[in-house]
């Protein structure tokens, strides 16, 4: 099966940051042309002449089955926010996890994103509703002590047998994850970390969200959260270290050094007012890998990857006093290349390249919030102008996910007509 | 002519900010039922089941020419950013100004906005094309010392010129423009509110946007600008302060007093890192009518009300460490019923009631980013969660700009197709 994509404005991502015009053109799962013009026949053909081709952006950190919790808990004190939070999530039972990781999953997909680390339990149940959708997830089951935890069994047993289940399959990257040292003992950090790296698995964690968590935890272990890892060997260059709002430039310089990744989530933060950001330029100064996530639709309440590169970029920007500060080439970066390191895909994922998986969003060029369009100006149009809902066309890995804003995976109207009564149920709960 | 909009969630944003299922009706010009079921015959018919339909979001600051300008001077240093523009702006042609409104009113209507508050000089131009676009302009033309403009002639001359010819034109409402402090002397900014207040005229003003422009004017006047307005006698409840992001207590508490609005250019004043924002939760307390502003897309860059309603929301949760700052719902009065109040149309505008003119949009509700939807969330659906492009229909004063999510005032691929033109001329001139 071959695709072709014609006449596009192609925004590689590659090591030169190229941007073409021309022809992309996909074989099975894999991209094998990119630019000039391609003569030969397709089984596909789709014009793009005007709009944008670009890699499906990544999202590092979400918890997808949270989609159907939209305005459930907004504009509430931390505290009571995690109480109404975490109220719901006890009475969510399979079918609600089912139905909101399909909605989540046809968010994300219909705003150009195709690549997602989720960090839940009942990863299981997540996994068979993301191959549904036909995106890729890498899903990191969620490890806390077993003392602590509502899961049935010991978590580090549940996401072994998770891993190992859903190892090879198609588009669903098994992972590792830890909810955090509020809830993680060094046991349970050391047996995640150790577990990631024997089967070179991504881990994703929350660290440092907020100032009550590095707090208690300097108070519990006379240690920061990243100081307290490194002493006990938990750190990894598997991980995701989700929102890292608070950190000491010591911590910032062990996380180079160990060569992990962060997942900004400048929106979430700033919603939950917590009070502190991942200070990005210091990040990647010392060599830190820094992608962008949305968190959940109950904190966001939004899964939009354009939006929040966007947000992260002001928000730096703000705070600096500095205008050049992550500038749009580097915004986009971090949705996307950055992204793909973040999960070791490197070679296979955030950029148009050949040999590289069809992961391939078209946005619209014939909108008028994206014109003028040219050259010089297209990656800040991405980055500062776009809105998730002027992507078009979707592949993953080269299914076709989305076609000229029609989710086709799916069955769109009965998730969303179910997603009502979720919310009915858990909100009155 | 009847329209009928049939079976929508009513966002009415009345007194009662009541949320409505069922019909709305206009006749013409106006709004003549809203809620209940319409029994009667109608010239169009709209089914609207399972969307949302609101008042248009009024847009209180921007320079729409300027919309050709996108991505041509980002992430620089703000001396460097205003050197660029300026350039930009001296070689720009009638032309030039013409296409660039259009596109701006194509981006804004696209996006839900049926009024916009402009402030620039040429407004005769731009006034011809809003007419042609049909959304409504309040189109203020901007006064500056004689000495200092470019402009033909004397500014307050020609703004008044303007004025007169452009009153009682349907959907044009011309007003009074002061550039700032740093290029007004007493004497303009004196005549700028008595002609604005003689003849009941809107008057934009750019205001303590950045810390030089306040410091400078302090070390001249020994006064801050909004103390030395005050003290001339030229504020007025006519005024829209744009940005005011550089106020002391006692300036919001002058503010106040004088009943003036306020427009929060938050994704601006972000973008360009000039430190400050405007104060909200004490400019609210002290009876300042807050509404927002995108600014122009050579700083945002973008006219999306939407966004700009989240991000001033996120701004100032994270800003203040308190996330129940600026909820949802008085974030959407800002960018309805309180942008009405400050240009004087409250009892035409920023609610669905009967009496006020049809200036109505419809979102899509069978969007996934939107859903689950019901009353409890529609409100946070519409700030935290919409894009502006779930906007599908659009009405202002009963005229149909947008149906389906196709601008049908305006010839848009022509438009579109010369912004590239102009960008290349300016950003090389």
């Amino acid at each position: 099966m071959i695709t072709v994509i014609r006449n596009a404005w192609i925004v590689t991502q590659n090591t030169g940051r190229d941007i073409l015009k021309g022809d992309v053109v996909m074989e099975n799962d894999n991209i094998i042309s990119v630019g000039g013009k391609y003569n030969n026949a397709a089984d596909k053909e789709i014009d793009a002449e005007g709009d944008i081709v670009m890699p499906g952006l990544i999202n590092t950190h979400t918890h997808v089955a949270m989609a159907p919790l939209k305005g459930v808990c907004d504009d509430l004190p931390f505290d009571k926010f995690l109480d109404a939070t975490s109220k719901i999530d006890r009475n969510r039972d399979t079918c609600d996890l089912e139905i909101g990781t399909k909605l989540g999953c046809m968010e994300m997909m219909r705003g150009g994103t195709t690549t997602f680390v989720d960090l839940y339990y009942s990863e299981d149940i997540i996994a068979r509703a993301v191959q549904e959708a036909g995106l890729r997830g890498v899903l990191c089951w969620c490890c806390l002590d077993e003392a602590l935890t509502t899961q049935r069994g010991n978590p580090i047993n549940n996401c072994k047998k998770f891993c190992r289940t859903y190892k090879n399959k198609r588009k669903i990257i098994p992972g590792v994850g830890l909810q955090g040292v509020y809830v993680c003992g060094e046991e349970t950090c050391l047996s995640a970390k150790e577990f990631s790296e024997e089967n070179d698995l991504p881990l994703s964690l929350h660290l440092s969200e907020t100032r009550t968590e590095v707090n208690n935890h300097k108070q519990t272990t006379g240690l920061r959260p990243v100081e307290w890892l490194n002493n006990i060997g938990a750190l990894s260059p598997n991980m995701i270290a989700a929102h890292s709002a608070w950190l000491t430039m010591n911590e910032v310089k062990i996380m180079g050094k160990i060569g992990m990744s962060v997942s900004l989530c400048a929106v979430s933060n700033m919603k939950l007012a917590t009070g502190g950001i991942a200070p990005v330029p210091e990040l990647v100064s010392n060599g830190v890998n820094v992608t962008i996530g949305t968190d959940s639709n109950s904190t966001n309440n939004s899964l939009d990857m354009f939006s929040e590169m966007k947000v992260a970029g002001l928000f730096h920007k703000f705070a600096r006093w500095d205008a050049t500060v992550m500038p749009a080439q580097q915004l986009l970066d971090f949705g996307t290349i950055n992204g793909a390191k973040s999960i070791g895909m490197s070679d296979k994922l955030g950029s148009i390249e050949i040999g590289k998986y069809a992961d391939i969003i078209i946005i619209d060029g014939h909108a008028p919030n994206m014109r003028p369009l040219i050259p010089g100006n297209i990656v800040a149009n991405l980055v500062y102008s776009a809105s998730s809902l002027n992507v078009k066309t979707v592949f993953c890995q080269g299914n076709l996910l989305v076609e000229e804003g029609k989710i086709i995976t799916l069955d769109s109207e009965k998730i969303m007509n179910k997603s009502e009564d979720i919310w009915n149920k858990l909100s009155t709960s």
